[in-house]
Formats: C-alpha cells, structure tokens, sequence
C-alpha cells in the first residue's frame, strides 16, 4: 500500500492498466475519470518489466495495480498545469505569470524548482545556525513590537496596542546589542524583520527573515569579520552537498555554481595581500584575503571606488555612496579581476552609515564597517558598534538623529559594556543570490510587498 | 592580557593588590575608585597562592596584576545590585522588584540564575530544531503580516499597511498547513506570533516565539502524537545535560527535575496499556503509553475527567472543559497516581476544539487532538486537521465560523490535499515549565504583554 499523486503517472498509470489483461475494465475507466494532481492510495505488486520503460524514472520496475482508492481529489480545472509551471524563460511553451503562481503557492510548490528553492532555503538557516552554535553563540529571540520608532523611523509599520500606538522592529539591532550586555558574549537571531518601504524591486520585500549576529571583540573589530567569513564559507561548503535540489533549481533557473575563494593561480598572479598584516597596501587593487587558506576576498571601500573609476566616466570619491546600478558593475569587475562572485567591502565612509557606527582609529571619514556581495548584490552589513555612551550621544547629535526614543538603548552601556559587533543578513537575499535568482519573491514562500499581502 | 568585569571580584583584586607589596599604591587606589561592574582589561601573571583563598571560586591560583585598564566604566550607582537581584525569594535581606529588574534587564541577565535561563532558551530551540531535521521536517517561514484577522478575530493586533488595514499572525496554523500542500511532507517554523488577549496572568504574553510542526498522516493521527513524544523525549534528555546552568538556576529558583517517564514500577503496578493496540480500554485510570519503552503517558481527554471527578464536589461530563485551576489539579492527581509532571490529554471534545479539527471516527463528540501538559500547565496542542474542503465549510458553517476571510485556506485543500495533522508549542512555556518558574515573564528577555511595551 502506498500513497501516490496522480500527475505525470497519471497517464503511465492509465496505460499500465490497459495493457494488464488482468485489470478489469472498471477500474481502467475509473483511473481515467480521476483528475490530475488527486492523491490516491494503491495497493499493487511492484514487478520487473519486460523491456524497459523509456517514459518513466523508473525503467526497470512497474507497479501491478491491484486496488486503488482516491484518497483526495482534486479539481478538474488547475489554474496552472506543472509542465507550463516548470518551462524555462527561453523555452518554447505557455509559462505561468508569477502572480498566477503566486496566487496558488501550493500548487506552484509542487514543481521540482519551486519545491527545491524552499528546501534550500530550509538549509542556509540550519547551517547558519549550526556555525554559530558551534561557535559558542546563543540564540536569542528580540520583540518585534516595540513602542518607538527607534531606527530610521519613516519605514516603519506602526499598529494599535491596547489604545497606544506600537511599531514593528525593523531589525533586532538595538536589541541584541543590548542582550550582549547582559553577558552573554556572543548571540544570534533568525526572526521576522518588517520594513514599511514603498518599495517595488525585485530584491526589496516589506517582511523578511532576518539572520543576525553580534559579539563581544577582544581586540580588533575583525574578529566579526572572520565569524562572518567563517559562517558564509561553511554555509557555502555545506550547501554545495545538496546536488539533488541544485540541479532541480538550474534546470528551470540556470545559474553559474558561486564562487566563493580567489583560485589560488589568480592569488599568485595578483599578488593578493593578507589582511592580518593590518597594512596599508600601496599597491592599488591588490585586494586582501584573512589568510591564505580563506581565499575570501576582502577589498577597502576606497578601492573598491577606485576600481569601478577605472571603468566610470563620472569619477568617484572614496566616500561617495555607491548605488545600486555601480554596485553591479563592481561584482562584474572584481569577478573579472578576482574570479570571485563573492566579496567584502570593508572601512565604509561614516557618511553612509548609521550613527552607532564606530570610526576607524586611523581616519574618522571611514568607520569600522564592511557590507557582504554576492553576484554584485548586498546581502549582508556588519559593523563595530559604539559602546561608550557619550560617543553615542555626539556621534547621534552631529548626525541630527533623535535619540529620546532610545533613551533605553544609551542607558545599556552605562553598566559597564562590552567592546562588540555584529552583522546582518537578509536570508531570502542569501538564497536568491547563492542561487543566481532574479527574483527575492521566488524565495518566499508567501512574500510581502506594498502590492501584495495575499494569500 | 584578558578582560573581566569588577564584581565580586572587585574587593578581591583590590585586596589582592594592596597585599601584594610590588604594587604601588596609586594603583591600589586607582582600582578602589572605579566603579562595580566596569570592565577592565588587566595585564598580570598568574601565580600559585601560598595558601588556599576561601573567598574566590580558584582557591589556589592568583593574579599578580601588573597593568590595569578601564574598558568601559560603570555609572556609580547601580539599579539593584547582583546580589540582591540573585536572592532566594525564601532568603533573608533586600529582594529586587521583578519591574526594576525588567527595566534594565541587561543588568538582571548577569546574575547567574537569569543568565542561564536564557542560555536554557537557546537549548531548547537549538535541541527542538535538531529533532525535527534529524526526521525529515523542512524549515518554512510563513508570514507575520496577514491580510484578515483568520483565526478567531477578536484577539488579533491591527496595523497600517500602505493605506489598507492588515493585522498580526496569532499563528502560522493555516500557513503551515498551505506550505504542506506544496509537497514539502513534514515541516516546522520557529517564528513570532502575536496575541492582542488583554490577559495579565503569569502565563500570558502578547508576543511570543511558536514552535510549530505540521505533516503528512499516512495511516494514522497517532504519528503525530509519535513525532510530539519523541521530539519531547529529545529535548528534556538533552537539556538535562546542561548540568552547570540548571544548578544556576535551582539555586535562585528551587525545582524538582521533571520527570516525563512514568517509572517502571508504576506501569507494572498499575498495568499501564500501550498505546498501539487501539483498544478501548475496559478498566478506568489505566493510562496508556507508545510503547513500554517511551513510558510517556496519555490518558483520554474522558479518563481525564474521570480522574478529576474522583476529588472534585462538582462532577463533570465527558465533555466539559477543563479550566486552568482544574488542569493544575489534574496534574497533581497525574504526579500522584503515575508518578510523571508530563503528561497527552488525548481525544479533546469537539465543542473546545477550533473548526478545522478532525473528528474521531468511531464518536463525532470527541476529535483526533490533543494536549500537552507540565507540571499541570498545557504547553502544546495539537490535531489531525480537516483536509476535506467540503467538510471543513460544514463544520465551519454549525460553529457559525465565517470562512470568507479564510478562502485561500479552503482553496488550499481543492487541489489534492495529503491527510495531516500537527501541533504548536509555546516556547516560553517549555522554559518555564521545564524549569518549574512561577512566570513566563522570566524566560522572555523584553517581555510583552498588555502593560510592557518597553525596553
């Protein structure tokens, strides 16, 4: 006895019975007034075949059918077939408008891309998590109703609250840092994240998973540079192993295998640098690795402006902020120089970056901060935090941010608080990028955006 | 070099250097002026003691500080102190109100009972996740921002959302059971929900972390209970192991171990049934369990009633609900009786079960569900659910349940839908009743409910 769902067997199972003299003709009619996509249950002899059978994943081996009964039956009318569901964009053949599929998710799950994107999905977060936990950090969960408007304040959802008004967190930032002062050195979160953007792009959805780390520093802010290499290269190893869902994946949706390391020839030939030395290289574009065993490219802001002014008309400053159009040139270029789809930009101007970013000690333009890209897009920030509250306040002040809403968050690091940093990562971006998607909808399973908040 | 924090240690590193005659004594005085619970970072050797110090955890070894440096510095005045945040409620001398603390919870997670809750919490969902991947469940993130209040409506938080109204998932139950029917056959969620119930008692929380499985049913609703049982089993046998943490917190916060396997003279003594045989069985208060090695026991929701019935003044029916000072005494008649603080109260009655719950085949007034308990506290509840379309709008229909906002729900089922089942757990419960805690506001780091919106 198994349970089966009639679809490409439909037919297979059709014409098995017709050709089985022993299969009263009853129960042939009744197969074929059974719709698509209906579960039923069957009790059959699995037998050899005679000759191979070209029209099955299995060739060597049929099912005589015995009884079958209709556990759930489905509509006649799908609103999409799974073959239409399932062609690639340059194939020939009707495709199924997103929102179609988007609309029945639970019909579009069931095709073999659909079903295999959720399933690594399901993988980036465990593997996320296990790093960590091996790692000595511990999860943490955050509130995601807060009563202020505490970061940014415009994109923010706000909602009734027992006759006040609330808001929903926009990151769990402020809160895990705070948890860090309650001495617990080094924590995580995986929790919803809610942005009141009016956003409309394919990589900007209004409630995302967020993956979050922050931990104490001993001695140099790198430290949260190398748990994040450490993480995205495991996570990267370890995501690799599921072939069975990646190649589901890129036969709809073909995409090169990321590269993650500098080849070891292009290290040689570039003469990259190893970032442990903490030297300004006077090379331009040498780029830097942690060691040499990593291979993780790690470039500073400024060379990463000086790079795509090689290519730009309109030259760049090193601490203009680099939109999103550059940003896609520059993975270009440094996958062109590096081999690698995979970089960090570190030592970010404080010109673009949130006032509880600490500086660098050896200029004040530029910060203690780095963002992560994949295929030339951002998929995570993390930075060193200020913990010294009077910086705080000054660094707030000069910025013209309005501290009084966090007036809790400067009041945690007036107990003695720990040097620490972290970082952020949108995991619906992790497993679009990792997977060479256009689309971060393709990766919720469910997704939001100003449009869209059905089904 | 290392860093630490001036806490008890402050008296003892004062001491220590003021007998130490090479250090000077500016630094003697230096150390005495900063304040309790900065951090410093201190240079020294580490030396043998001439003879065992009684008033440090290492009795034989010592610091011979030769550098120190304040880290970040402490306000002088303190919210509470540790030790008396750390008191017995039992203990003599000043105790800190529970507010205080939450106020600053950053202060009251260094004490070392509330430091190790939270390192329990992280434990729980890290051993929760294990189980369920180690068994074939999927990872899924169902969204937070919903379109309709779906399930019950009066409790649900309303908010903005680009000029429409939407409101805060109470639970990724119908979710779950969508994701389901995209052929992922066993998945799980660890994710916020959201309860607008102005309920202040010990047990309540406006936001809280779910822990939520739902799967395929082959045969029978019983392999949930199976998967419930043997997730549980998982968890309480590895959280036993963090041996350091749980003395933490038995200090501050006596508590028997939890015992969740009715012992082996207990079922020999009272003929406990196994489970499996699916017999009615003909002798009352029997109990019944998976099997004998399991040993975890589930009574009928009726035998339940019966067990009550044996003390209370006023009988109940079959039928009746259980209230909550009801359900402790049931858990105390349970300890009794079999021995065991963890216990399934099977077969609910339909009248106290939500619409899409699954009747029992051979009694239409009891359903395929159940409850979980602790300590006489309920924890989880679970069910096979209706996967029947048709049946789903009747049963909707006699509890004047209006379906409309929940049509993508009902669609959900119309395209081939798998028999399933499944069941939530409250996180923060787990916690608190694991570690036999008297409020749920201890094992949630910035606690919500009706009155707390900050920090």
């Amino acid at each position: 006895m198994a349970f089966m769902v009639l679809r490409d067997e439909h037919d297979s199972v059709q014409a098995m019975a017709a050709v089985d003299e022993k299969v009263p003709k009853e129960m042939i009619d009744f197969i074929g007034q059974v719709p698509c996509e209906s579960i039923v249950e069957v009790q059959a002899h699995v037998c050899g075949t005679a000759q191979p059978i070209t029209s099955t994943t299995h060739a060597d081996i049929e099912l005589k059918i015995e009884k079958i009964h209709v556990v759930s039956e489905s509509q006649r009318t799908l609103p999409f077939t799974l073959e239409d569901a399932t062609r690639r964009e340059d194939e020939e053949g009707v495709k199924v408008n997103f929102d179609t599929r988007l609309a029945t998710r639970w019909l579009d799950m069931r095709t073999p891309a659909s079903n295999a994107i959720f399933r690594m999905q399901s993988r980036v977060c465990q593997y996320f998590r296990q790093y960590l936990i091996d790692n000595d950090f511990c999860e943490i969960h955050t509130p995601k109703i807060i009563s202020a408007a505490s970061e940014g304040g415009a994109n923010v959802f706000k909602l009734g609250y027992f006759g006040r008004d609330a808001y929903l967190a926009q990151s769990p930032q402020l809160y895990k840092q705070m948890a860090l002062q309650g001495d617990i050195p080094r924590v995580f979160e995986v929790g919803s994240v809610f942005r009141a953007e009016n956003s409309n792009t394919h990589r900007h959805l209004t409630e995302f998973v967020g993956l979050d780390v922050e931990m104490r520093i001993s001695e140099h802010y790198y430290e949260v540079l190398d748990v994040a290499e450490g993480l995205f290269n495991y996570m990267f190893e370890h995501l690799a192993t599921h072939t069975k869902e990646l190649e589901d994946i890129c036969r709809q949706y073909p995409f090169e295998p990321l590269v993650w390391k500098i080849p070891e020839e292009k290290i040689r030939e570039l003469g990259v640098g190893v970032i442990s030395d903490r030297v300004e290289p006077t090379d331009q574009y040498k780029g830097r690795v942690h060691n040499l065993e990593s291979r993780m490219l790690r470039l500073y802001y400024p060379d990463c402006i000086d790079l795509l002014n090689t290519v730009l008309t309109e030259k760049m400053s090193h601490v203009d902020d680099i939109n999103t159009t550059n940003e896609k040139l520059l993975g270009k270029l440094v996958k062109e120089r590096y081999g690698v789809d995979f970089f960090i930009s570190d030592r970010f101007p404080s010109s673009v970056r949130p006032f509880y970013t600490m500086s660098c000690k050896d200029d004040e333009r530029f910060t203690n901060s780095y963002d992560m890209f994949i295929r030339g897009e951002e998929i995570s920030s993390g930075a060193q935090r200020i913990h010294v509250p009077e910086l705080l306040l000054e660094r707030a002040k000069s910025l013209q941010v309005d501290l009084t809403p966090c007036k809790d968050y400067v009041d945690a690091f007036r107990l003695g608080a720990w040097p620490h940093g972290g970082f952020g990562v949108g995991m619906e971006r992790v497993v679009m990028l990792y997977l060479g998607l256009g689309n971060v909808r393709l990766v919720s399973m469910f997704p939001r955006d100003p449009q869209r908040v059905t089904p």
